[in-house]
Formats: C-alpha cells, structure tokens, sequence
C-alpha cells in the first residue's frame, strides 16, 4: 500500500468563523476531510504550521521545503495544505530548493473552509491525494482538478474556486471523466540526484512601475542595501527612460553590485528586450531577463540564486537556465 | 457627414524599423491607414506626440486629455492612437480627467506596426472609428475586435493580438457578423454636465508585495514624502503583519496622511477585506479598499483624488464612489 503524507500549513482549507473573520485552526480539519476511508492508501497527517498564507513568508518557505526534503525518503507522495494567497509563491520557491524530486508533492488548499457545506477543499484535496499517488516527480500545485507545475502557478481570482492558472504552459494535468489525466510532456524530466539548496537571500525587491514611479525609488533601494530588484515592466519590457530615466538606474544598481530582473506586468506571454528600442536600452544597461517566468518565480529565483552567488555574470548565467520548468526552453534559446 | 478627429501620439502602430528596434514615427502612418476613401465620414488627423508609450508619463496624460476636451465640441467622435503598453493607464486617467464626455473617445492601437503585412492595426483603428461613430459618450479602448471601458482595460498579453481584456465586467462592445454590437447595460450613463478636470498628484507609489518584502519601503516612502500608496497585497487583501508587519505601517502612514490604498494583485475579481482577519486588520488600520478596481484604475484615481484633496476623509468618500465605471456598484453597496 502506497504511503502518502499530508503536512498541514492552516490557510482557508482549514478555517473556521470567529469573531476577527476566518483564522487558521486544525480544530475540524480532520474530520472534515471527506474521505471516510474511502480509499486505498496509507495517509499520514502532519500539521507543521498554521498560518493565513499572508503570513507565509521566507523563513515559513525554509521550514516546508526542510520538511519536504526530510520526509521524501519515506513516502510514496507528499501532499502540503496551505492558503491560496502566497502558494504561488511557496511552490515557485520550493521547486527551487528541491530541485528533481522523485516523488510528487503536490501543493493544495481551498477558496472556501473544509466544513463549509460548498467547499471546494474536498475535490482539492482527492485531485492533490491522486496526484500525489502517481509516481511524478515534481512541485506542482492541485486546484479546481487541474495539476500545475510549481514554477508555473498564479492566484489569478480572489473568489473563484478557478483560483489558478498555469501560466505560459498547459496545466500538467486534469481530472474528468477519465479520472486523472497526465501530460507528461508538460513535466520536466527529473533526471539526476535530487537537490536540496535552502540557501536563499529574501533581500530581493519587487518594483511594478506605473507611469509615474520616480526613478529616486532605486536609489532608496540601492540605500537600503538590497541585494536584487525584480521589475515588472510594461508590456514586454518597456521602461519610461524619458524624463523619469529608468534606464540609467539599471546602470547605476549594476554599478553597485545589484541585479536587476526585469519581467512583464502582463500576466500572460514573455518579457522580449529584442524588439523595441527602450528593451535594447534596458539590455545594454544589464538589465536581465524574465523571458516567460512569472513574476511568482522571477522573484524566489532571483532570491535563491542569490542565495548561491553575488557574481553579476554568473546571476545572468542562471538566469538563461531553466532550473524547474520556469522558463521555456523554446525562449532562451 | 460626421466629423471624426484622430489623435496620434506614437506606439507601435505608428513604429518603423530601425538599426535600434521599433522606433515611433510618423513616416508611413498615414498612408497605410487601409482606408483609401472607402468611408463617408469627416477624417482630421493630428499628431500630438511621437512616443513609445513606456514614455507616455503624467505629463503627457495632461496632454492628451486637454487635447482630447478643447476638441470634443468640434467632433463627433475621437479616436486616439497610443502604445499599447501603457494604453490601459493613459485611458484610466482620461476617464477620470474628462467625466460624462458626451461623444466617444477611442483610444486603439496595435502589437504589429501599420505597414507590417501581418498588422493588427487596419482592423483595430476600423473598429476604435466605427465605434467613435457610434454617438455613445464615453472612454473606450478599442482592441482585437472588443470595446472595453477606459477604467476597466488591462493589457495582459505582451504579443497577442488579444492583448487587453475588460476586467470584472463584460466589454461592452464587440464586432461580430452583425457589425459593431454595443452592450448598452456596460456603459455608464453620461447624465450631467461633461466635467474637465485634470488636477492631479501623481507621487503615487504602487507596492506589489512579496511574502519577502521589507515593512521598511514605507518608512523610505513616507521619508520621501510620496503623497499615496497602492499594495497589491494577496488574494482578497491579505497582507503579512507577523513578522514583517504591514499592518503596522499602514497605520503609519494613515498617521502621516498618506492614503493606502489596497487592492489584489490576482488579476480578477475583488479585494474583500470582510472575510478573513487579516483584511479586517488592514480596515481598522485604516486602509481603503480598491474593491474590483484594476491597479491601474486604482492608481490613476488615487492620483486624481489627490489633486482634489488631502483630507485623508475625503479621499476614503471618493474611494466609495463609482466615478467612470472604475467600480461595481453591486459591490460598494
């Protein structure tokens, strides 16, 4: 019989009403559950935090991937419960940490609380359970019966049970009439020892510009000792340089030793500096590029490649890799 | 015959090839409108600016909606050309600039340049002039075949000819076999005088936080004397406030009268602080909600309520008004 471990984190899956509004508790998580041994393996439940996912922060994402990587050997599958708001981030970060995992360990949770009579925690919860039975290697993420990779994975609805999409590639499966189905093209090949690397540096910065934003914000950031940026640009890379000169703040940041990232506000498609002058600008400057990473992933990459070195040119070297399905192939190539 | 007036002010569907990317020009636009006389309406073009609309900033924002509010009673409808990168800020801002205009103001543009054999701008300035024919007042943005209210656009899409979607409410205009079909139920009602207004303040922070990012940004910020801050804070409004308190800062600011407010950074549906305890923290701190406001929307209309006020009251009684479609009343009641 196949062993599958569930480690707990508290997010909405395991809510209940109080007078503050929903806190996290493992009060009924248990035997809300909707399995009534209505299956044919092995589970173990081990809470390891219990927290609202805003408050999930680097030091919790150490803790889960430690944890992960500990219980790997013992288990056929691991299945992590966590808040919807930062799981993007936490699967992004993890599948960075635990590079080539030989077993699945599948991410979910839940827009409504397990015991609220509509709840969307128990088909979750059955989606992550299967996949976490199928022998995959990887991180990825189970919400609304579809499997996506870890790297891949945007909250994209504050309300809708479709919390999530896979952005930029095709889930990595479904689940329909078929029961689960798997498109293993989708699912980076595990090959090699797994890798465990926990060593991050959190110190990184998200600057989403507007058109008004005040190149100064740099220099506070460059003040305050920072060690990367990441900046969501518009549209596929553009950056004001006129007036409020973006551009020569890449430089300056270069100058100083600090990386900058530079992704898309788009949601959906790749950051490409090839087209348009202002990316030509922005290349020449040192920015790097996001190409098609989610702003999720462009952030914890930068934070654990950070976390291996603070040599400019290698950054850039990791950054043109595809460390855990992050980018597409066809794009840096 | 009705009088149409055509604004251009760069981006890619005016660009021509150059040693240095896609560069703004107005060389060949003119000629390859695609139109060669084949319409019976009154076509004025005027150049007003020659930008890539990552350097379309505040100061042309003033530009463009003067511009677009001394012509308004000279035409029958406006249609403006603008970069698709920044399109959905400069439209957001018109809205809020020029109120209740009683003729259409299109705003269009294209992911391929206008003498690109392949362009999408033949059919998107066809639609954007069918649409400025239609005697509907109001902000538009017209793209890929769909009519989308000025506050509710955001690009999500860097290459796609579908770059923009309408955000938490349907377009309300598409072209089909049946021509141009207007959805009359999305468009605000023009009642009242047309109002000009383009007072603003635009040192206006935008913070996308990470589960990583320092509470330290709003000590620099409030140092540097910015005016207002957007978060997009997770999911429906969650925001860290254990360890790295957020909270805390909120009030601080609030205490320093600067306005914060909070919207998602999940690209659909609403901020809801009234559902878990950490959005009810945030509401006592003193945060304004961004409801199903677009971060763009949010952070123009921030901008433009400062220019009306600084009374951190008055500012909280604008942000529970719809004033150009930006908000769903179902959801501020």
């Amino acid at each position: 019989m196949k062993k599958i471990l569930m480690l707990t984190t508290g997010g909405t899956i395991s809510s209940i009403e109080s007078e503050h509004g929903l806190v996290p508790s493992n009060e009924n998580f248990l035997n809300n559950l909707g399995l009534n041994g209505n299956f044919n393996f092995d589970l173990t439940i081990k809470p390891i935090l219990l927290l609202d996912s805003s408050n999930i922060q680097p030091e919790e994402w150490n803790l889960i991937a430690t944890s992960i990587f500990e219980y790997i050997p013992h288990y056929d599958g691991i299945v992590v419960t966590h808040g919807t708001d930062t799981m993007a981030y936490t699967t992004s970060m993890v599948s960075f940490m635990i590079q080539n995992p030989k077993i699945p360990v599948v991410f979910t949770g839940s827009q409504l609380p397990i015991n609220n009579f509509l709840t969307d925690a128990i088909s979750n919860l059955r989606t992550a359970l299967q996949m976490a039975l199928s022998g995959v290697g990887g991180i990825f993420l189970a919400f609304d019966r579809q499997i996506i990779l870890g790297t891949r994975a945007v909250k994209v609805r504050t309300s809708s049970f479709h919390a999530f999409e896979s952005i930029n590639v095709r889930p990595v499966g479904l689940v329909d009439s078929n029961g689960l189905v798997l498109n293993e093209k989708y699912i980076p090949k595990t090959n090699g020892e797994t890798k465990f690397n926990n060593k991050i540096d959190s110190n990184v910065f998200l600057l989403k510009l507007t058109p008004a934003t005040n190149p100064m914000i740099f220099d506070l950031l460059i003040e305050a000792k920072v060690k990367g940026i990441v900046v969501e640009a518009f549209g596929a890379g553009g950056i004001q340089f006129i007036r409020r000169d973006f551009i020569k703040k890449i430089e300056e940041a270069q100058g100083a030793g600090i990386p900058v990232v530079v992704a898309s506000q788009c949601l959906y498609e790749a950051a490409n500096f090839k087209v348009y002058q202002v990316g030509k600008k922005a290349l020449n400057a040192g920015a790097i590029e996001a190409y098609d990473m989610t702003s999720e992933a462009s952030v914890t990459k930068l934070m654990w490649v950070l976390g291996q070195t603070s040599d400019l040119n290698e950054i850039k070297n990791y950054f043109k890799q595809n460390l855990a399905g992050e980018i597409s192939d066809r794009i840096i190539k």
